[in-house]
């Protein structure tokens, strides 16, 4: 089954410990697609300004993943740039130029509102509101968003939040989603929001899941020599919805699997700057990772 | 077998968002040796002043933890207050009135001088080194220590280390021990420091372990209504040793156990001010969150 995401395809300037990226191919829409793109067919919404060239788009296709949905605009893509502390977990946006992205108002070609899987990925609650209301009927929509929207936009994101079933987002968003300190506390208040399984994001520390009357937490693969965080939230959950559309079941055991693929997409991810640890990634190197994760999460009951 | 522990007894005045506690029973091998009593008979060396009462010395032998080894002296028992955040995991120490712990000189009872199972807990290096010194190879020995000391007594620190089997710190500690900002390298370095196993608590994160080429990883199990965080890493380790001690193994399935009933032992620990809910706390509960631990950690292979 296809997926179908909704987001930002951005040019980053990052600088990290590890080095420097100069007006890369990066944005929200772009690490989802790619990191999915491993497990089901994807299609993009998003646009683009006049300097995306045939060697961005190359990056897509050659990950087969569908650009009808890829509108061009007159003007500059959306820049984002960063850097990263010694402790590659901070860091500091120094530009944000939304260019095009500022006269985004995604319109989904008929062909694309029958997707059944979703994902809205982290951009103006307004917009992501405006491409519920154009789905007809998916199987399964996931979302992320951000303290700058939560703090400016609260209503907007509670409304949107009524029509998405797996919301994906970090420790600090969750209690101020929910205004409440304590995030298992907190977690327990955003399942009365809308979603049906609230995936806390936590960097190198991993995820946890929260739904109904069960909750999972895995850790993050460990990696010795982290290049570039930038993406790994977003490829994250190109892992996790990709598994989920392969598989075509929404289970609780889908569910937990998902989260672990998630993971192992976000390690690769930061393994090098912008998407290129993807364009070079094959099949069998993510399930040796996936087995690797399993020997690392095992053990034998104390009791 | 039996584990015998060096570290401090306080009394603790700690305020947290659930609540306030004055002067009561603390300090980290009493955390530690009430958790570690659940699994495994526990010696404790400390010092207590005129202060430590009946009232308390009953706390430890209501648990049949051996107190021939805690030395009373003129003058007050150590004193440590605190105050936690909204969000409970950031804390500031108010007051540190070390008194009679400022004489303690831990002197072995020859017949302790033989346990098989030492944990030295966060006390000044040089004392950790003298108790190592009085020691009859015991079969494994853990310790904890902290920033103060990495800083300030660092080849006190490093010296100790080459007769230490486990080394259990959080992140920020491994980080400015190896002088490394990447907790991954960070760990691996340290193993070459001379312990053969190195645990990174990382409080509402869970825990993982480091140890020659294998990695394991825990969650925290979640708490929707912590109490006081105080004495969690401590209770961990109590946990840890005790389920090491009582399987009277050593090999890598037992020691990724020992981190899960360490994890359940912290969660414990958090439930109530002091050491209360260990007083109330029944073997059967301990088996329940184990198997709880077991679910919420759980999955089926993805590949």
């Amino acid at each position: 089954m296809s997926i179908l995401v909704v987001g930002s395809v951005a040019f980053d300037t990052v600088q990290t410990p590890a080095g420097r990226a100069d007006g890369v191919l990066g944005g929200s829409a772009s690490y989802f697609s790619v990191a999915a793109s491993f497990f089901a067919p994807v299609h993009l919404v998003a646009v683009v300004g006049k300097d995306f060239g045939e060697e961005n788009a190359r990056i897509f296709r050659d990950r087969d993943i569908d650009l009808g949905g890829l509108a061009h605009l007159p003007g500059k893509t959306f820049h984002w740039s960063g850097v990263y502390g010694d402790d590659i977990n901070q860091r500091t946006t120094l530009a944000t130029e939304l260019n095009v992205f500022e006269e985004f108002e995604p319109v989904l070609p008929e062909r694309l509102r029958k997707a059944e899987y979703l994902f809205l990925a982290n951009i103006d609650p307004d917009l992501q509101r405006s491409v519920l209301k154009q789905m007809k009927r998916p199987k399964l929509v996931a979302c992320d968003t951000m303290n700058f929207w939560i703090e400016g936009k609260r209503e907007s994101v509670l409304e949107m939040l009524k029509g998405v079933d797996v919301l994906l987002i970090n420790d600090q968003e969750a209690r101020q989603l929910a205004l409440d300190a304590n995030t298992v506390r907190a977690a327990k208040k955003i399942l009365g929001f809308g979603p049906t399984s609230l995936i806390i994001k936590r960097g190198e520390y991993g995820a946890a899941l929260y739904s109904g009357h069960s909750h999972f937490a895995v850790p993050a693969y460990p990696l010795l020599d982290p290049v570039d965080p930038t993406g790994a939230g977003d490829s994250f959950a190109g892992g996790f919805m990709g598994h989920l559309a392969r598989r075509g079941t929404l289970d609780e055991a889908t569910i937990r699997q998902a989260l672990v693929v998630g993971s192992v997409m976000a390690s690769f991810c930061v393994e090098d700057f912008s998407l290129r640890r993807f364009q070079s990634l094959r099949p069998e190197q993510i399930r040796t990772r996936l087995k690797e994760f399993g020997r690392m999460t095992q053990y034998a009951d104390p009791t």
